[in-house]
């Protein structure tokens, strides 16, 4: 029951959040809105992993930072995926976003969830909690850029 | 006192969001990061913006999740002016924010207290006081703009 509450809690707050990001003034915002969240999102993983790859010292302070901040732009990519804005602007996404919409949503839920868990993690301070999250992590991002991202 | 108080909470909620954003692979990154966070920001001001010039009908939900997203990325992009970042990319930003950064800093801090104020409003329902509070957020973005970024 309780982890029921918290599918609903979690789903309330992503719909609250997206919600608010259905309208554009022109494709092209769609795509630049997107990829912009995306990649303040990146910018703070890659903070993390950087650490979890021995490349950066580890600080317990900014990676709970960075991953409170990767946890809420996770949430705002997904409303600017807009009917019209799959050839506008520079965009990289391939037509299976549109044309296989219930896989792509899965996959965005599956990545955010998994952020979730890398913030959890991180807030414990502790590396060894942060590297497994981490991992789970970069295997939602690469899965859905592989399905769903021309390279 | 209770003011006093709540400007240390709003001053450690900005320190916790913005420390974790110290550290760019390159200045690049920074002029990128600090781009993308004002540019999902102002999306999300737009869209209020939009409503209280009658340009979009009033949606009470819209602009109060508008307002929250808007709030919150309002803390991203300032640790992203990192020195070294002045001339990198394609940034706008004036010398000005390095040379006169106390002024910079207080304008960025005013920006973020007015983003708060209309936060507040929009959580109200009411376009009535959501139009002073998006006046004001306008005020602080055309001053900014005006004595720190290039036209």
């Amino acid at each position: 029951m309780k982890k029921y509450v918290s599918a609903l809690v979690v789903a309330a707050a992503t719909l609250s959040a997206t919600s608010a990001m259905a309208q554009f003034a022109k494709p092209e915002d769609a795509v630049k809105y997107r990829q912009s969240a995306l990649f303040v999102m990146q910018q703070n993983v890659g903070r993390i992993a950087a650490m979890v790859q021995g490349k950066a010292p580890f600080d317990a302070k900014v990676a709970a930072d960075s991953a409170a901040v990767a946890e809420y732009m996770a949430k705002l990519p997904w409303a600017a995926f807009v009917p019209g804005s799959d050839k506008a602007g520079n965009t990289k996404a391939k037509a299976e976003v549109w044309s296989d919409a219930a896989k792509f949503n899965a996959a965005a839920d599956k990545m955010q969830a998994e952020m979730a868990k890398l913030n959890a993690a991180a807030k414990t301070g502790s590396l060894d909690a942060i590297k497994p999250a981490m991992g789970a992590v970069g295997g939602t991002c690469k899965g859905c850029h592989d399905d769903f991202r021309a390279q």
